[in-house]
């Protein structure tokens, strides 16, 4: 018996992160790729690695995030989304599915990520938001966080904007932000960040520096500071997970 | 020692239905007013009896519920409010408190009140609306159900709208809707409806006959018909409660 050549399947993901430990497989603990493995496995009859464009903490939201996969099995790309997300809890959605060319990689073909941040300032968050917001209702200086978000578009070493790096090697950590926009709109204030990639927590460090602006604990040179390379400052307290949202992923 | 004269105290809430065995208190269940009398009592130190506008289903929500008590605490209502909302579950939240007129009954000075019912039509629901709407993906003629939505409108005996009454005096079944509306925007159809008061289970039974209307199973004539005196036709099957929402309560 000769076996069918691998599909690669492209799938779009939405999800409400609240009950996942993040996107990445943790041994005893429910995360998002973990629970697409099982399922795509238990359709394949093998273990199947599921790719994501990169991962997202504990707690934090997707609209879009795009993973692939390599199966044999010949169900339609329809089916197989059906097949999904009829197994899938309701908090993971498979909202499209594509069989693609079999090189197709999530992360590395990706060039671009677009992540949205929402504060809620009001003082009472109503119950059908709590999941999707981060609660700030003390004084904010809203005018001074809007005016230096954008001091944070163009090319920058991120390393005073994200999580201490254990890793082994040292990797690069220049990033090209395309657009960096604070808009307020009713009780909420929406931070949307677009860029060539993210560092780890780099939006919630960033959203946290942003904050620290709001309070008048920092200033836009403050910021400008920690865009220097080797400005060695550590970014402090980072934003909670619950209002980040990954958008959207280019290619 | 004398007692201070107690104060009427209106409350208005906006809650999450889905883990809530509905409005009214039912022993050994989770109910909103079962929560909210047990929070009001520990504040007061003796039992208080919380009224509501009018029961909610389980799984139904609200916006804007109305509900008043009795406290002799002189505690602001300000404070009242922030108590509370310490001591409530996320998915319950005193939007408002105000001291009212001792004799406020938010039930029997109730003018109006509005509920929205929401139908999600596509495919796939968003993981951030599951909780919220009515999954309908099935074909359904939008147009008719617009159509026949506004034959509700008038003075009208709502028994054949409504759940059968095993309550031992028989009471009118005669309410006036001042408007109902079905809307389509995106992929929702949204179903407003704004009357004097309304049986029980009556806007998940008039949604349930207009989704037939929308299969094509009924037609306008046969909702006219279910609106004469004793017309003595069963509802048939009500719209389950995700979809709806108590919008406000008018006095």
């Amino acid at each position: 018996m000769t076996l069918a050549s691998p599909r690669r399947i492209r799938i779009e993901l939405a999800y409400d992160g609240t009950d996942f430990h993040g996107w990445q497989v943790q041994a005893g603990l429910i995360t998002i790729q973990g629970v697409l493995e099982n399922i795509v496995s238990a359709i394949e009859g093998e273990h199947v690695h599921v790719a994501g464009s990169g991962r997202t903490d504990a707690g934090v939201h997707a609209l879009a995030q795009v993973a692939a996969f390599s199966i044999r099995n010949p169900i339609p790309a329809d089916n197989l989304q059906k097949a999904m997300n009829r197994l899938l809890p309701p908090d993971i959605r498979v909202m499209r599915a594509a069989e693609v060319d079999p090189e197709f990689h999530p992360r590395f073909d990706a060039t671009a990520k677009t992540y949205e941040y929402r504060i809620f300032r009001g003082e009472i968050v109503p119950p059908f938001e709590k999941r999707y917001v981060y609660h700030h209702p003390f004084p904010l200086q809203d005018e001074a966080m809007i005016a230096v978000a954008p001091v944070l578009e163009g090319e920058h070493d991120f390393t005073c904007f994200s999580a201490t790096d254990h890793s082994a090697k040292p990797r690069s950590k220049v990033r090209r932000i395309y657009s960096s926009k604070m808009q307020r709109t009713g009780d909420h204030l929406v931070y949307c960040i677009r860029g060539s990639g993210f560092l780890k927590h780099m939006v919630r460090h960033v959203v946290g520096l942003l904050r620290e602006v709001g309070k008048g604990n920092l200033t836009q040179a403050d910021i400008e500071a920690r865009l220097r390379p080797g400005c060695g400052i550590r970014p402090g307290e980072s934003a909670p997970p619950s209002g980040l949202f990954l958008i959207g992923v280019e290619y």
